[in-house]
């Protein structure tokens, strides 16, 4: 079963580059909401460091849209994702996509829902515990930007990147396996507070905005704010004390020195830290190259067992909600 | 003394042009950290919806150098800018612009700072109570970028945000007059909360921002976060209740409907709503055409009068750090 998905991955890729290659692509616009939004925050920090010619921009949905960036056009590629393939934004944004010319490639889990329907291409990903890492939003989405930038302009990187992600469940298991009892106590120690903080940079960042917007606002109502760890030392480092809990990523991208430095001025201060680092874990079948560019992959699973239990240790399921799906808006 | 002052500064911008004539200039990376960072927004926004050719980006300093953008190079310019003109990482970063060839223009109150002295240009701006808005930072930073539209590019609206700029210092005072009474009042009614969230989109996000680390986190150690208002509906709008205080701005660009339908909601749920809106302002003397981009200019000179307020309530100025310029970092 899983080695048919890898295929159908792996051909439904393969498909949306030959879309790819009919057209002269020059900039990729990542649109989105939310955690569909948050995924794609890595792949852009993978064409700004390696594209020659292509530019790349995210913006949430409805910002996309009216915003009307002038440089959207044919020769644009927008990369959209919704799971359930029916948030309302992300679907009039694929038609304001095409209705300028540009090829619109949809991620969702639902190859049926509006959101396919209003792209030109669609991928669909797999999901939940049973998924292979390979067939997941987070390993489609980089299969099809490594493979546009070496499409456009021959960048060489797609297939350290494929092989790696083809060895990503392993990397996955070892480091959920590693983290249980972290997280277990992350639980237990934390479920009582009102605010927590998360912090990153580079390639992570994505990941710290998404357990801030999605885990811990929206399925646990529990303030929080994913500060970038460059800008904490502008503002957001003064609201630090003995008292106020903080989770730090450390990635293994070229901005790694920030979330260093981030986490030893937070040590001198703070004592709530909740630190998740990317060097901890073992990172075996993940070619050298490409492991800044894995590790946001890695540390956004592990969170999610620290999500499990903390949702466990305050009676508060994760799919709870009091106005998402229940209420007009 | 302003009006030297108006002439001084239209003399540095017509210097800096001079400069970037010189270039070919293919895209622009606007560089600063925390406010001065958050200055820059507005004019990413310009630059998207305005620029046929110009590639606009934003980081955080340390992130600019160390995430390394591919498309930094001869053909860029890079916008700086620190109030104090020493801010480490800025200075590096103009150090590393100029190192790959860029042009490096820089905002600062100094002009014999070690950013001015790192930087190929120097654009100073005035700041405090005396200061005729067209000479402050956010008026300094739309005329080179208005400017450099029309010089790489034949971008129409110079004259226009010119103009506006020119009138903007009494639209400020109006503004300003009118919320008086609003901002003594959200003074005295949120001086004890330990939340305040605030929300924003298009050019204001910038504002939202800004207030958010600077204002309550950094200088009122009040939790904060700026939600983007299209992100609400994902994730954070879970968190609002009739006790969580939100803080909604409201612009005249054209992403203003995704404020509004925060805003629309939010009355529902909530109701410790501080709401500025920049349509209850007189912005005459401000063409038509420049109100969106001058929006969050006004609405942020205004919002610092509610944080004068809510200071003074708290007893706790404005200037008082724990650890800005008072520890090692």
């Amino acid at each position: 079963m899983t080695t048919e998905l890898v295929v159908d991955v792996k051909n439904q890729i393969k498909h949306a580059l030959e879309e790819v290659r009919k057209k002269n692509i020059e900039n990729v616009f990542f649109v989105a909401c939310g955690g569909s939004s948050a995924l794609m925050y890595p792949s852009k920090y993978a064409i700004d460091r390696e594209a020659q010619k292509i530019d790349a921009h995210l913006y949430s949905s409805n910002e996309f849209i009216h915003r009307n960036h002038s440089k959207l056009g044919q020769n644009s590629l927008v990369i959209l994702c919704s799971h359930s393939g029916t948030t309302p934004e992300t679907v009039e944004a694929a038609k304001f996509a095409r209705s300028k010319g540009a090829l619109a490639v949809s991620l969702t889990n639902e190859p049926g829902s509006p959101l396919a329907q209003a792209s030109d291409v669609v991928l669909k990903y797999e999901w939940g515990q049973e998924a292979n890492a390979f067939t997941t939003n987070y390993s489609v989405i980089y299969q099809l930007v490594f493979g546009v930038l070496k499409e456009v302009e021959g960048n060489s990187k797609f297939e350290v990147i494929e092989k790696s992600l083809e060895n990503l469940q392993s990397v996955y298991e070892k480091a959920a396996s590693q983290s249980h009892d972290s997280a277990v106590e992350f639980g237990k120690q934390y479920k009582d507070e009102k605010v927590i903080y998360t912090m990153a940079s580079g390639a992570n960042y994505g990941v710290a905005y998404s357990f801030a917007i999605c885990i811990l606002m929206e399925m646990q109502w529990i303030h929080s704010h994913a500060i970038h760890a460059g800008e904490y030392f502008h503002g957001p480092f003064e609201i630090i004390d003995e008292e106020t809990p903080f989770i730090i990523l450390l990635g293994l991208d070229e901005t790694r020195f920030l979330e260093e430095r981030a986490l030893e001025f937070s040590k001198k201060y703070g004592k709530k830290l909740v630190v998740l680092d990317a060097k901890d874990f073992d990172f075996s079948g993940i070619e050298e190259e490409a492991r800044g560019y894995i590790a946001p992959l890695v540390l956004n699973f592990v969170l999610r067992k620290y999500a499990d239990n903390l949702a466990e240790q305050r009676n508060h399921p994760l799919s709870k909600r009091r106005y998402m799906w229940k209420v007009e808006y």
